[in-house]
């Protein structure tokens, strides 16, 4: 028997969708039935026709919870939605459980099983291709060195024109993972000239392979998993101290240290803000409501000081490129639906597999993950 | 006796300012006095103490215009200012004055020398110097590239990751002067596919320079001035049906013709608008009361249409990018007045000349420009 797959409509302040189009073609081939909610790809311009001609049948959503032996989601759902969810039904997405543990609990308790792409394995190569906040972090990256040039009023490349040269920007970007990275490719490529800065040594060769200059903190910060570690107050006080003449150079600092479902660092203070000179940009792509990395940061608003700068709030920077977005998230989505089915189409966990043994967040009445139930005091 | 110069402060809605501290401090060393009105510089991030450094005085509009012998600004300033200009003063600056014909005969009459950026002769190359609209267009046709960008649902660049590969975007930019070329330049730094739309052939070497490729029409709109001709309206039918098919294999399309003081050839009409695929841009710079290069723009606002695509209406993109704009612009200011003073440091105008006779407007309480002149039916 085959499987029913129905992707979601998100909320409004999101334009992403978990399933497009072609992606939806290709499952379909598979054999697995499709179905979406009505207008679901409609702000990141997939139409209910293009679904259709895909081959998906387009619902309401009662209709698509109904029926789906596996939902699939960007962002975790409301909690009505989530109180629909039956026993064996499968849910998949960005479910941000490590912050809200009641949602796992209640989740495990209903017998559904939960897959949270932030559980996702980074260093098996075989989940490259699932690897949902790689492929979204890249999107951050790009759109946060395009916000930057939006909001900053001078040129990024230096101009040689009749009436005079224009020095290039400088910009800074804190955090060289892959957002970082992307925000530095692009910056580039306006032409600014760019500094990664990273507290992981480790970061320098990919810097400097985009052309940028690779600064980096007399203390080290290499962690597990491709993270950075949590630093001491006293080792935070001599980065920052550190960093803050790097901040105090440079026109534009995008910065990039998110720590899923924990507090980001913050590597900004509120005495380097107020030394930036008029018409600094700073981009804070870990904006959240347990705070950022710039102080005074605020998610999805920017914020104008008093010294003529403005911060950034920049939360959701995916959605904002949400064709693009939802086209890797979606492949994202269809590599793991690749990983789950056995060869009569069917959804099977193997609880011992490296990468669903981390990705499968609740299965069979339990919360299952490792890091999950760490967090939860579980043993 | 050395001359006193005042800048004043723009209206609201306009970020630039017609001088800057480093050309202030220039034009101080040269032995002018040098008047800023307060708060002229802050919406492009220079604060009253940097003119205050540069050797400037900072002082209230009524001081500024009571003691200048020569007013710089960016757009001409309101009835209730002009109304204000003496005798034997001059006003410099992009003062419109094709589109408000009363205004050049008020000058005139007032006695006041009117110098207007617009009338300069763009063809004499020591006019280079001093070519505000080229300054102007070329932070235009930059900003229009990064508001493309920032606008569009999908990456610029083709992206190879993990998640699969991303197609580029394809951008088409109508009109290839100054603003078309460096869209362009700045859509091909970005990564997308850049195509380059222009009636006149001969602009084929530029666009392809850039690596951008040339597409042209079979109707050849050379004209006078380097500026291309009114077409007849067969001929714009023919154009217009070509064109739509450039049109609707794009992704983006920035319109970057204008005409000043005349009404833009309309390039993109309601049936390719309502063609676009959903998640298509249109910049259209040349958006203006007058109207604009896209059915339906509308000058300083967003339309979002019913299939789904997107007319900015950029009618001011250098405010937008003030702080440059207003560096270029300044350093024309200062060339005109370079261009303007005599040994003794007083102005001097030699109507001979091949740049003030056209340069001028009025003088003397006569219009003197020609083109002027043509356009108000004078003899």
């Amino acid at each position: 028997m085959a499987i029913t797959i129905a992707a979601l409509k998100e909320a409004a302040d999101e334009h992403r969708v978990s399933l497009v189009p072609s992606v939806v073609k290709r499952l379909v081939k598979q054999g697995c039935q499709v179905l979406v909610e009505k207008d679901a790809g409609a702000a990141a311009n997939f139409a209910d026709q293009q679904y259709v001609d895909a081959g998906a049948k387009v619902v309401d959503r009662q209709q698509a919870i109904d029926q789906a032996n596996l939902v699939t989601v960007v962002n975790r759902p409301d909690d009505e939605t989530v109180a629909k969810l039956k026993s064996g039904q499968a849910l998949l997405g960005l479910l941000s459980l490590s912050v809200d543990h009641d949602v796992a609990k209640q989740l495990a308790n209903r017998q559904v099983t939960t897959l949270s792409f932030e559980l996702l394995p980074r260093t098996v190569s075989r989940a490259q291709s699932m690897d949902a906040l790689s492929s979204q972090s890249s999107v951050a990256g790009y759109k946060a060195a395009l916000v930057a040039a939006d909001h900053f009023m001078r040129y990024f490349p230096m101009m040689i024109t009749a009436a005079g040269t224009a020095k290039p920007a400088k910009v800074l970007v804190l955090g060289t993972g892959v957002a970082g990275l992307q925000a530095i490719g692009t910056a580039k490529r306006l032409g600014a000239i760019v500094s990664g800065y990273d507290v992981r040594p480790a970061s320098r060769g990919e810097v400097e392979s985009l052309g940028a200059k690779f600064l980096t903190s007399s203390v080290s910060a290499a962690g597990k998993g491709g993270y950075a570690r949590q630093l001491t107050k006293e080792e935070q006080q001599k980065q920052q101290d550190e960093l803050a003449g790097f901040i105090a150079d440079s026109d534009i600092v995008i910065t990039t240290a998110r720590v899923p479902g924990k507090k980001p660092p913050m590597l900004v203070t509120e005495k380097s803000v107020q030394a930036a000179k008029p018409g600094s940009i700073f981009i804070d792509i870990a904006a959240s409501e347990l705070g950022g990395n710039v102080a005074g940061s605020k998610p999805g608003a920017v914020v104008e000081t008093d010294n003529g700068a403005e911060i950034v709030g920049a939360d959701n920077l995916p959605s904002e490129l949400a064709t693009s977005a939802s086209e890797m998230y979606s492949k994202n989505v269809q590599a793991v639906i690749k990983a789950l089915l056995d060869k009569e189409g069917n959804i099977a966990i193997d609880t011992n597999d490296d990468v669903m043994s981390e990705l499968v967040a609740t299965y069979q009445g339990q919360v299952i993950s490792g890091r999950l139930r760490a967090q939860m005091g579980l043993p």
